[in-house]
């Protein structure tokens, strides 16, 4: 079939809008109609040819929502007719990772997802009879899709396409370093370093788990009102305190339970482990550094009973937790609607880019 | 009173045996007689005048087992003829520490403990009317000393002195880290850094909870016949190897589940974590680096699900767990008597200092 498509030709050049050929499903493929995708940092990292595992061309995109139209042979959790979550991370419930209790970190079809194809080492899409790659097993920025059976998230009916693709990835993301990864206890002492979207996902996750304070941590004062809105109870502006660190100790009297880096700055990182409460402080690592980056602390640190933690994809196992999430913003627990600030049909998409660029998106939202 | 001690005047400077004087307890205070006491490496580390934190004079040492003589105003949980651990990390079950589910670092004397004196600010030990300094909160290297209630674990009557005391800091940090810390599970895969004493005590605490595989890491093959006694099933050396963590990881299938640091060398910190499994690995520094060194990792090794910790004492609450670790030893679940490789009266302690330079003991006991 034919399908349209933002195409990612090469590294740092705006997508392209084609329609390319796609292949029906194979043994325990699915085929997907993909109806909203929320355009991720990550897509960015990618598209600009800073990620050492970026391939050309390629159809980017992975924080998708849609229906299922077809199945492949052998595929028994899913029919037509279904509403899905693309999941960059599988959940296989076979695999070592999958069957130990403390990951979420599937690695069944891992390989063949970083090279881009299908885990039978073949690409569904292609142009001009030249194969064109997938992006993190998802490529949501086409129209229809095919995708590993383990690879998605069966959600419910009611719940709509344009809000919940963004639980793909942001919202899972930062509710679930608290929720899962973390354990975050009601009434624990929350700070985040960073409040753009993965940010404000952390602090409505701490909001929602019961946290008695949540102190966000940036030096754009223009976020502070919705940060509020979402559960911050307190702002530190770096730039207005001689040292992080010790504000935050001095505030909390001793440091924070929970710390969260939603950045990707090694310093930040630090920043955060230190300023985690002697004896029980932990710190979660979620943004991601540029390579080749190392932290740094002395051992004292962890001696004195702080842990240094990380997560991916907010430790969620995808089929199971993404449809509890579904339910949570159902149910009017978690907020997604004023993270989502922009709209745009696919042919618009490099506007989506250009906004997060300059900073005045949180969420860009393509709807199909 | 008078009691025989070995003092520490200056740094750097052998011990002196000496009779010094001993007030009586004060209240909420105990007067021990310390019956035996091990000589560890952070009693050294002081007495080299390496220690930041080191004063002088002062009587150190800070495993020991003893005997309560008498005891000050309001003391209600020990009476004379009491069998006791003197901890350096007491227990008051009443401070924000000993209150939180996660921590033994009781913090309800700690500043006073770290000058060397009394819960009250002053000294019991004097010499010629000078004041003499306490270590750690203990004093060992005294043949009676004065403590605090709350630093005292009451243990049972039958167990000898002459083993006991190494529970006072080595066994319950090596056995601890394992038990208490890291709360490793059966059939989980454990490798560990230095086969000295703490590192043994790590190997027979993953013995006892059950690990199924226990690598052992140290560039000394002479240590290798008592770390196999002790339930070392594999032994690494890092001069036979050209990659120390990917070799672990080879041999391991997949990278460690639990891994520890005992030796203090940031290189092997790094090493400990990086050697853990992806999605799960636990690595716990327990080794105390040099003043002002750091640890580094990429910020990936967390973010794919590795976790970085830390403890102090095994994460032992010394009055609760301290009589458990003595249990397993008179209960034959653990082996003490075979570390103990040197015993010795007061008068010949600096000999104790000489076997741990020259690596010729594993623990040395003085006997009073």
């Amino acid at each position: 079939m034919k399908t349209r498509a933002a195409v990612a030709f090469e590294a740092g050049k705006p997508l392209e809008i084609c329609d390319v050929d796609l292949e029906g499903p194979r043994a325990g493929e699915v085929l997907v109609e993909i109806k909203a995708t929320g355009v991720c940092h990550t897509d960015a990292f990618t598209l600009s040819g800073d990620d050492p595992e970026g391939a050309f061309p390629a159809i980017l995109g992975h924080e998708g929502a849609g229906v299922v139209v077809d199945v492949g042979p052998g595929v028994s959790s899913l029919k037509p007719g279904d509403h899905v979550i693309p999941l960059y991370t599988p959940e296989c419930r076979e695999c070592d990772f999958c069957l130990h209790p403390k990951t979420n970190l599937c690695q069944s079809i891992r390989e063949t997802q970083g090279r881009g194809v299908m885990p039978d080492g073949s690409s569904r899409f292609s142009l001009d009879g030249k194969p064109i790659l997938h992006y993190m097993g998802c490529s949501t920025f086409a129209n229809h899709t095919v995708m590993p059976e383990i690879a998605l998230a069966r959600v419910r009916e009611d719940a709509p396409f344009d809000k919940i693709c963004y639980i793909g990835c942001g919202v899972t993301t930062g509710i679930g370093a608290v929720a899962f990864t973390m354990k975050v206890e009601p009434g624990s002492t929350v700070a985040v370093w960073g409040l753009g979207g993965i940010g404000l996902n952390v602090i409505q996750g701490a909001k929602m788990v019961g946290a008695s304070r949540i102190i966000g941590v940036d030096i754009n004062p223009d976020k502070v009102a919705l940060a509020k809105k979402f559960g911050m109870t307190d702002f530190v502006n770096p730039k207005e305190v001689d040292d992080v660190v010790g504000h935050l100790v001095e505030i909390t009297g001793g440091g924070l339970d929970y710390t969260f880096e939603c950045i990707g700055n090694v310093n930040t990182m630090r920043q955060a482990l230190e300023a985690c409460h002697k004896g029980w402080g932990e710190s979660c690592i979620i943004g991601v550094a540029g390579a080749g980056q190392e932290i740094s602390t002395r051992p004292f640190q962890l001696v004195t009973g702080r842990s240094w933690k990380g997560t991916a994809f907010g430790g969620a196992r995808g089929r199971t937790d993404v449809p509890k999430i579904v339910d949570w913003y159902m149910d009017g627990r978690i907020n997604i609607d004023d993270l989502i600030t922009h709209t745009m049909p696919l042919d618009d998409i490099n506007k989506a880019f250009d906004l997060m660029h300059a900073g005045e998106s949180i969420r860009s939202v393509v709807l199909y």
